[in-house]
């Protein structure tokens, strides 16, 4: 489903690039004039490294400073930094927004860093200093210092003119930070649009819009935490104070969008069962790919060993009854399923926040019975499944073919009714012991609730069956 | 991680409300003065839905029409309507936002839509009817209709000066439609930046800001496509147009938020075998969920049964040589675990757009070796892990036993190789056929690999074993 005709004009393609690359500079400046940042940054993601800093450095500053600036090009931008060189480099950093700055100081090696510093701009570089400080999943490792402040004092006409005057190089001029004159404390948010619809322009600032206290966050702040306040406020900025609520800096409502994405991205590949990848699928290389997986399934792997060693003790019951060998993946993997439903049920209502980790025992209280309902239903479709094939002559079960399937049913209502409570309960352990909930992926559950699925089985097994089958 | 300490009133909590509700109506209303709408909304959907129709009517209007248009009170609004009774709602309904009035159109049933339609405002009706043409998950759907056009030949100074006047009923005024006086074709967006920083007030509005043609989407264009074109331009709002690009309405960035972080749970909940819940996880009642639970389940549980008549054909093997069952659980869920990591990686990629349909064979040429590569990892691990129980005396497979690592190493390869490839093929079979990728769960690509799994692991083993252990 793709954005229905796209009206803009599409970007050359990657051969067309490195065609107008070899040729007349103005071609290629001719060629990305009018296009869209964003879309200049797809062109040079595609392109070699070396040939998009190449690109880059033949637009006009300002376009390439945008360009430059955009969050698609993280994963590339250390390396064309490399390319360009660190003198040619400087100036477009300097010119680059303080968190796309910040993100790319993140990922340059240690020396690098220290010694590019020292390019930089001396506002800059203070600037940088100060936001990388904070880890990159908080408040402070994702806003920007570029937030437009005033007096409170001020007139919405002083106001306006100051926006005016400025409004060019701010993050976002649609809140207006109004500030306590002696203490510099934050003490009052106004939206543009509040500015615009006041009509006399003589209103001290501290008078426009609501009165109620503002909404802010401190720059430990959890990513997610900030997410979730911007998308339930609808805000377009939220600030981000210290101690004596001072305004730090500002995230932005087009930042959480991309950190919603990004998390989200994590979450789904975490769930799957790997390390998340921190980069598009298509731009990993064979042997980064191999390591991102083979962690986790090794762990996997070496966990679900424990199956084979639960089937040595009971290698007696699979002599004496091959027949019950045959349910084995099916009860095994009932479990795993209903496990992994309860598990992403849980991981989601923790991630929105609709449910806190106090409350594990209020998810226990409710997974148990909707577990052993659930097992409860596929237990009968298990036995009637096992007596029809017997009665219709498909497989013979052999004389204790009643006993077997009340095994195989009885047998489920258990395994399903643990797996849910497992699945349920995982997310709150591992949140408990600050871990990410969202590890706690399907093939996790899975493994966890093999083991304990095997031992449920073979033990109705022998209640039922001694003395019959085994 | 609480958003650290909230610096705005916390609103009152539910026992505190019903305590209000029986007093002085000025107490109730004094208690939720100041307090922002969405923290309002939250206080409404903890309290008994009578309870919460009074405390709402209870409100002045313009705080109610605020409160009752926030997307979170969305699964609670039909029912608080009907205990309000069409007269009470009528005005607030009128005073909505659009899109909201529709959001709560389309749930309201289908005779009542229909008598209460007849109630609205005449502009109010035409304009839902429009809306409620539209799919729920298309541009049309999420769109609102109250956005802030001017003809291209306008100066900024009149702009300003239209905004002042209706800016307050607009759902934006951040972005500002230039249309053609002539045809009402959209000409040109400008931002309200682009306006306040514009020295010169003369100036006209089609003059200023970038000469690109502007971004527009078509009413039909995908909810999820709407959302990416708006964070990769970080737009705050996106036009939908009709055939002669006249504007239909807008979409913004708040109700992109909403949608992606609901067809995020939808995703989550999916991924994990089961139906998208639709309403937080505490609110959904023990019926509703074993509903939404069970289908997939059974699915699940019915497709599994195939192990069973697999195994049924390999009685004779196991009755031979019990000691392969041992490892049936540990091979399968190999299988299992490497088909969910390839499937919840393709299901990122198609939803980010990295990767296309028709790609899908580049994508096969690449998880088959990389899942023979994991394979030969983890054989090699259940080789040494066999070998070493039997060398250590821990356990004695036999005399065969390095025949017996060998099937269960070489099976491994096999089955994680296919199950990486049919992993990562599932998402994009789903979406040929017309159904939604993210419909491929962990626990369906599991069991699609087990009964294969069963089948490679066996066919190894005849292979190997014949004359020895078969």
């Amino acid at each position: 489903m793709p954005v229905s005709p796209p009206p803009h004009r599409a970007g050359p393609n990657v051969p067309e690039l490195l065609y107008l690359l070899h040729g007349d500079p103005g071609d290629l400046a001719e060629a990305l004039a009018g296009l869209r940042a964003a879309d200049i940054a797809d062109a040079l993601r595609a392109l070699p490294t070396d040939a998009a800093a190449r690109v880059l450095l033949s637009l006009p500053f300002d376009l390439a400073v945008t360009v430059f600036d955009e969050p698609e090009l993280t994963s590339h931008r250390v390396e064309m930094f490399q390319a360009m060189g660190e003198e040619k480099a400087a100036p477009l950093i300097d010119a680059m927004s303080a968190d796309q700055q910040a993100e790319l100081f993140r990922e340059l090696p240690q020396e690098e860093r220290a010694r590019f510093l020292k390019r930089l701009d001396a506002t800059t570089r203070h600037g940088l200093q100060l936001l990388l400080q904070y880890a990159p999943d908080t408040a402070g490792g994702i806003m920007t210092t570029e937030f437009v402040s005033v007096p409170a004092t001020w007139t919405v006409q002083q106001a306006l003119e100051h926006i005016g005057q400025v409004g060019r190089s701010k993050e976002t001029v649609y809140a207006i930070y109004c500030l306590s004159p002696q203490t510099q404390r934050l003490e009052h948010v106004v939206s543009l649009r509040d500015l615009i619809v006041t009509p006399d322009r003589s209103t001290l600032m501290r008078d426009v819009g609501s009165r109620r206290v503002p909404l802010t966050v401190t720059s430990d702040t959890d990513r997610e935490d900030v997410a979730r306040t911007i998308s339930k406020y609808n805000l377009l900025a939220l600030p981000v104070v210290d101690d004596e609520q001072r305004v730090l800096g500002i995230v932005t409502v087009d930042d959480v969008i991309d950190a919603i994405v990004r998390e989200q991205t994590e979450d789904v590949q975490k769930f799957g069962g790997m390390e998340a990848l921190g980069a598009p699928y298509t731009e990993i290389g064979f042997g980064a790919m191999i390591r991102k997986r083979a962690g986790w399934l090794m762990a996997l792997f070496v966990s679900e060993m424990l199956t084979a060693t639960a089937m040595q003790h009971f290698q007696g019951e699979i002599e004496k009854a091959a027949v019950l060998a045959m349910f084995i993946p099916l009860v095994m993997s009932s479990g795993g399923n209903s496990g992994s439903q309860a598990t992403s049920l849980i991981i989601r209502a923790l991630a929105l926040g609709e449910v806190k980790v106090k409350d594990w025992w209020k998810i226990a209280v409710r997974e148990l019975p909707t577990g052993l309902t659930l097992g409860a239903i596929l237990g009968v479709i298990g036995f009637v499944r096992i007596e029809l094939w017997e009665r219709l002559g498909l497989f013979s079960y052999g004389p204790h073919h009643l006993l077997l399937a009340t095994t195989v049913g009885l047998a489920l209502v258990g395994i399903v009714g643990f797996g849910s409570l497992a699945g349920s309960m995982l997310p709150f352990l591992l949140k408990r012991l600050g871990f990410d909930p969202a590890s706690a992926s399907a093939p996790f559950v899975a493994t966890l609730v093999d083991v304990t699925g095997l031992i449920i089985y073979f033990s109705v097994a022998f209640l039922l069956l001694r003395g019959t089958l085994l």
